[in-house]
């Protein structure tokens, strides 16, 4: 499985498609919005005003959501440049995402994108294909970096449990696709020595694309607890790999294929976090702070509030959120590893089931992190 | 007819695709490579050795060809470095086309694109979606613009002819699809007058774009003989054009719609490109130079001699190759003109066929220009 090749959400606009289940993502970059409004100002003021300013939203993905943080930003720096009564900048709006991301949907709403600014600067959008755990920009070229619900995601599965199905090191998490309560203490150390490497990479490539005084500032999967093992929402990969334990023990999926496979996902504390910024060194903390992003807001779900209305129980519409959110990133990713044999209605289904059960007496809310940094 | 917003070329890897019927413009992009290199040599050296030199290919389409012109420039430089004992720059390659491209297909090829530079310094593909007949980069943001068969594409329809069916300026060009022989000369007239407001418009928005000192390399289909109506391929658009009016005679398609479809394309001779270039200011011309590049080249269709001992006689051989050439590039604007009821198997098996008879005693290569221009 090449995640850097060719990861990406669902495509298309289909009911299993990212660009129709993506509401939580856009829920995240709505909460995480006055932070990253601030950063903005920030940097422009930071970098001395440029007359360009150069904006990356690293895994900008496609759908509803690929504009809107760097839209955001832009009118939050505009807004100021009103306020200094000063010209406002041009921007390069970086659009990055893996190499099969569908970048020309996000391409083909530029139109309806550029409708929006009448009487407003110029701003070019452009496509920015690749990894972010590798360099993606020239030199001392951006003034800010956004990045929202993407580095929860590794570069690839942890490189310790990676072996030859069969082999002890792919058995040492049997049963499980993740860190579970039940994996011993070397999985979870796999993982963060995996995260280690992939964030130290992801840091290193910023700082060298990013001018002295530019920001980051990057949202995504957290954890309160200190320990890996601990952390709140680990039933999000219990559950599924309990699904698909049901499904093998029904011979609809081999056992050692669930054996081999550990979700490349991190969710870091925060004192983690700041462990390897201070380690790698080109950063400095301005501020950071978990948030809860949740299944639950009814608002989100149907502004109109019928979706609160309809008659089904919550932990059953939580659930179902949850099941469609979680194919439209995870298919892709299980259906490379799994192979096209693998029934994914008949997966999420029972995925959705057991969902249900545990939001009956569970809160619906993840744990994420907003956390921004200063270009040293 | 939206123009900017959607015309592309036909899509995906089939046998009508673009990827599959680009020779010719793979040919041009090849007859041209040698001012291609020595602009890209000078356009780093005048403009003092960036460190990341910015690099634009402007309509790049998708297929074969999308990444030729970058990657050969790339080498040019790098192999100059080499004799200057420099350490070479990095490079930041800017693959523009229309919001309809398929910028996914280009995405896709590029681990394999990146493969192949082992050893060598950084390079950044981006995407850059939208007209080059408006702003596409920040100001002063470019070393090198390059575009081979693209500039003889107009914005739009000539302006003039743009009137509702069966309106007086509508039938002016009756039964003709561009310029033709038989055409009043106010429709040579309307069609310099659209030339002249895109060209401009292009060289103003480059201007703005390229730093001073940096280069443009633009290859496009042009005439030799001053007076429009002469030029030398008008059998293109005049074949098409009877093509679509035996189909009316049979009912297939609706007279009114033919009159009033006036194909956006434009072969400009080097006396006008030369008047436009210095009436805009910003650029003085290095270069120009006519060369032909025709269906006429058997190694370029089938390298192992295989096509030109096929059996089948040259008129047709090029007719089949010229027919699906343009099909490849011309489908789309003719749907989106005449609607999804024109059968175009029936059209161009027609077109071939009138081509056959022409290449029957007429040459197959086609005028174009190469034409090198210095940011003042």
């Amino acid at each position: 499985m090449d995640l850097k090749k060719y990861f990406h959400m669902n495509s298309g606009a289909g009911k299993n498609s990212y660009a129709s289940n993506s509401k939580i993502q856009g829920l995240i970059i709505c909460k995480s919005q006055s932070v990253r409004r601030e950063a903005a100002v920030e940097a422009y003021l930071g970098t001395d005003w440029p007359a360009t300013m150069s904006v990356a939203d690293l895994g900008c993905s496609s759908g509803p959501t690929a504009l809107l943080e760097v839209e955001d930003i832009m009118e939050a720096i505009e807004r100021e440049c009103v306020e200094l009564r000063r010209q406002p900048p041009e921007f390069n709006l970086l659009l990055n995402d893996l190499y099969g991301n569908d970048f020309n949907a996000v391409f083909r709403s530029l139109p309806e994108f550029y409708s929006r600014r009448p009487g407003k600067g110029l701003c070019f959008v452009t496509g920015v294909p690749g990894t972010f755990y590798g360099r993606l920009f020239a030199a001392k070229s951006l003034h800010l970096v956004c990045s929202s619900s993407s580095l929860h995601w590794l570069s690839q599965m942890p490189e310790e449990l990676q072996q030859k199905e069969g082999s002890p090191a792919a058995c040492v998490n049997k049963g499980k696709v993740f860190i579970s309560a039940g994996s011993p203490p070397c999985v979870a150390e796999a993982y963060r020595k995996q995260f280690h490497r992939d964030f130290t990479t992801f840091l290193r490539c910023r700082a060298e694309e990013i001018v002295r005084g530019g920001l980051m500032v990057l949202a995504f999967m957290s954890r309160k607890n200190r320990e890996a093992a601990m952390m709140e929402d680990l039933y999000i990969w219990e559950l599924l790999a309990d699904a698909l334990n049901a499904m093998a023990s029904e011979n609809l999926v081999a056992q050692e294929r669930i054996d081999s496979f550990n979700a490349p996902f991190y969710a870091p504390s925060l004192e983690e976090l700041e462990e390897e910024i201070e380690g790698e060194g080109s950063f400095c903390i301005r501020s950071s702070d978990h948030f809860g992003a949740g299944w639950d807001d009814d608002d989100l779900y149907s502004p109109t509030g019928g979706a609160a209305a309809d008659g089904v129980i919550r932990p059953v519409r939580y659930a179902v959120r949850m099941e469609k959110g979680v194919r439209a990133v995870a298919e892709w990713m299980l259906r490379s590893h799994f192979g096209e044999g693998l029934a994914m209605d008949d997966l999420f289904c029972r995925y959705g089931e057991l969902l249900a059960k545990h939001y009956a007496d569970h809160e619906a809310a993840m744990t994420n992190v907003v956390i921004t940094l200063v270009r040293k």
